[in-house]
């Protein structure tokens, strides 16, 4: 058996024994099978000692349970490591930061409390997946949706905090919350905004409450276990429209990105949208692959001219009532029409609701509110999964251009320098900034995983130079993500350490998250 | 002269010479005419021992006077109480909750660091007011608008960490704050967001970083000295239109309200309006007033109806492209086309920009992005001042019914038992939830105002029995606010406390802000 750091065989045993009284004995789990369904199914260190594996997975029904397994945490030391439904693939999955956590599981507390179809909001624990709470609105007919990421097995809570992104009007998912219930690490219960006021009614409908709003420290951190979270939802809309741009120059990329900008700034687009480069995403052609190599920018222009491609595409989605979508899609080709060689398609038209038979007919169901797998059947790399570097972005043209120039040659250091690179998605996820997602596929191969890790900190030095930094990533990078945010000599961190401090003093809570330590790892770990 | 408290008068001499080396003689006031200054003009403890009046100011016109004032204070224990343009009028103006706090001002500090056209964003000091921006912004001739709450001469900063409300779509001016930097009590300077990241270039257009989204910690808060924040602009829309609903009955409010939600919650409607009830708002009318008085619905109803009025009048803003906000209005009216007998009529139409004599001609210029002092002419109540009760109400038509039950007998309680209430306007300040602005005059009147306090915080206390609780509330009101906010025996306050102690130990941030008092206070003023 595994032992949590420092931590002794008898305490462990100790420990566990108390976990089973508290939670019941069929939901502490330590043998080693239990205890592998824990690891990174697509650890980045697969086959190397420093793989973090936890030592046992405890699984809490109750928030009350929830306490109880943080104080015997604080009783014996035990790093914990909270899950929501373990699905943060690409970013780390279900495994600890710290070898030797136990993992705090709270899958079983998969609760709809509350699901309000007048005032759009929905109430619910963090084992609560997005199919969970898709299936209970679409069962009793409400009209409402949610907003899933690409997939919808994970937990909207843990997505949240993770400050994911889906593809609706709500797609900042951090930022579609309203209330939180939290259990801090000395097992106190705390509810935010209006749920500190007993019997409030607007728990889910205000966001602030009175004083110090403290939500957001307990997203991508380690300062509390979120045990209940408010989601605003999005009134079905009467209507859904997608349109296609294309530009035919490379340097359009300016104007297209200004006007997309301005657009959704002013609330014309409301969704989620990518600026897809053409010259990568086309179908697979050598003529085009080797004008890529080329770098004749000209020629390449004319090619994908000639066979009826712009070098930039942009679908805008636009969600709500019929003739407003109408009139925002013609406003927005309205402003597109200042670049010359602009062509625009309709790409998709839907009246809500759907029926069953309607819905197996769309392309992609994800931008409609209903979640899905599909990602993992096409567009996505095979086999061992991969990770994701994905750096914020101004939102202007220079930035999309010189992000290809950077990914174009970390591709290169990846070790396939006579093909042409794979493309570069740089998504409108988030309101006023882009966000690329690069990724770097993991192997099952020490050598190629060593190089990839090394390419992947490369990147993020690289990027910070350039005044990117990441929004988000896998646990084996936190620190280094972390090390750059460093304004100050690292002010930042000395605040979110003084708050460490403060508010879990033994440190028992997901140690290493987001760069956070203890005090007694920090200068080890950091 | 007064002294902070627990501080000898050497001390305070002492503390006085050295903020006087740090940011000039001239910026440090003590004498009475001086301080007398930073008193709440509106105070409602007028000719009370209990009003909390200051001991000194200090107005540091740099980030790195702001570190060295703090550091001083830290020395000395000096209670410092920041305030940015000191306009909190309504909440206690300039002046401290804890009498004998040293003001830190922040008028000095007015630079307007950046305003980004192109991606619509402004990066401002806390003594920049709406006034100053938008003078900036149309020298310039840029094509961006601010978001002006009534009236216009407050800070962005301060307005923003208080959660006030303007009338675009950026009415939410926390939620559109986008970055901060931060002194911290220690003095440390801390940037927030993509600010923590050197060089970084999305600090006003990325918001969370990475790890812990701290900056709602600092609105609202006394945990810092917020000294630059961004703020993200709205693209100057090329049509403004409001459209005027009214309803017949009184129980019509219940269909209006939830029409309403559907469409802002939808992104229909983006900015803020107000739900009126007409018996109260109506041009001032003997019979009217008798006919409230008398509790008969359906003769009211009658006789608004036989002057034309409806009972109940919601204007509907819409910002954006001509052919859009003319589809969006269409729309709303289909939605309320359910209501029987609900009536619709054009109020404004704007196309931008406005040159300076069609601008003259607006009947009121803040929902268009221009500040103004315009209220102060019209609609206030006069002379002395007023407290505003300011709960957050659920956006329910029952809600409003409930909450006029409510405010009408807390009217009556307040000495004027024969005449019919004042209206208490319902505003969509928020994205979901409504806020009541409840005006309390205050009187030179000592008697008066104690009942007005009393009548204040049982008002504060039948609120959240009713499940609402304040978005912001006066000094004078901030423990009784708090203490309702009570969770798990106060769990919340605990957690600012604990994070309270962690950042400023000593205790000389703004002592008493929002309930939150340091550990050598706890006891005795909570």
């Amino acid at each position: 058996m595994r032992l949590p750091p420092g931590v002794t065989s008898k305490d462990f045993s100790d420990a566990l024994k108390q976990f089973a009284e508290a939670v019941g004995k069929d939901w502490v789990f330590s043998s080693d099978d239990d205890v592998a369904l824990y690891r990174d199914s697509y650890t980045p260190f697969w086959h190397e000692e420093e793989e973090p594996i936890p030592s046992a997975a405890v699984a809490p029904n109750t928030v009350e349970q929830v306490q109880q397994v943080v104080r015997i945490a604080n009783t014996y030391k035990i790093p914990l490591w909270t899950i929501s439904t373990g699905k943060n693939l690409a970013y780390g999955g279900s495994a600890p930061q710290l070898s030797g956590s136990v993992v705090l599981d709270l899958k079983r507390m998969d609760r709809i409390l509350e699901v309000n179809e007048r005032n759009h909001y929905a109430l619910v624990e963090p084992g609560v997946s997005y199919f969970d709470l898709y299936q209970y609105i679409h069962d009793r007919g409400l009209k409402v949706w949610i907003d899933p990421p690409d997939p919808g097995w994970g937990s909207l809570v843990g997505n949240a905090l993770e400050r994911g992104c889906g593809f609706t009007p709500m797609h900042d998912h951090f930022d579609a919350h309203c209330g939180m219930e939290v259990v801090l690490a000395n097992g106190d219960i705390v509810r935010t905004g209006m749920g500190a006021l007993p019997n409030s009614k607007t728990w889910q409908q205000y966001k602030y409450g009175f004083g110090p709003y403290v939500d957001g420290i307990f997203s991508q951190s380690n300062f509390g276990v979120v045990t209940k979270m408010g989601f605003w939802l999005y009134p079905e809309p009467e209507a859904y429209f997608s349109g296609n741009v294309t530009v035919p120059k490379r340097d359009d990329v300016h104007a297209l990105v200004e006007i997309f900008a301005h657009l959704t700034h002013s609330g014309v687009v409301q969704g989620t949208t990518s600026v897809i480069d053409m010259p990568s995403f086309a179908p697979p052609d050598p003529q085009l692959a080797a004008l890529r190599l080329s770098g004749d920018t000209k020629a390449l222009e004319d090619y994908l001219a000639q066979k009826g491609l712009g070098y930039w595409s942009l679908d805008l989605p636009f969600y709500g009532p019929a003739k407003v979508v109408a009139a925002q899609w013609e406003y927005s080709k309205e402003k597109f029409s200042s670049i010359p060689g602009v062509r625009f398609r309709e790409v998709e038209s839907h009246r809500f609701p759907l029926d069953a038979e309607q819905l197996a007919k769309v392309r992609d169901p994800v931008p409609l509110g209903v979640p899905s797998l599909g990602v993992f059947m096409n567009g996505g790399p095979r086999g061992h999964g991969h990770m994701d570097f994905s750096p914020t972005l101004p939102m202007t043209g220079e930035a999309v251009l010189e992000a290809h120039a950077v990914l174009d040659k970390a591709y290169r250091d990846l070790g396939s320098p006579t093909d042409a690179p794979p493309g570069v998605p740089v998504f409108a996820f988030f309101p006023r900034a882009l966000v690329i997602l690069y990724w770097i596929p993991i192997e099952h191969d020490v050598e190629k995983n060593k190089r990839s890790r090394a390419i992947f900190r490369g990147l993020v030095k690289t990027a910070a130079e350039r005044g990117w930094g990441e929004y988000r990533t896998h646990t084996a990078f936190m620190n280094d993500v972390m090390d750059v945010y460093s304004f100050n000599n690292h002010a930042l961190r000395r605040l979110h350490e003084t708050m460490k401090d403060a508010l879990d003093p033994q440190g028992i809570l997901a140690p290493g998250k987001n760069g956070i330590w203890p005090k007694h790892l920090r200068k080890e770990k950091a």
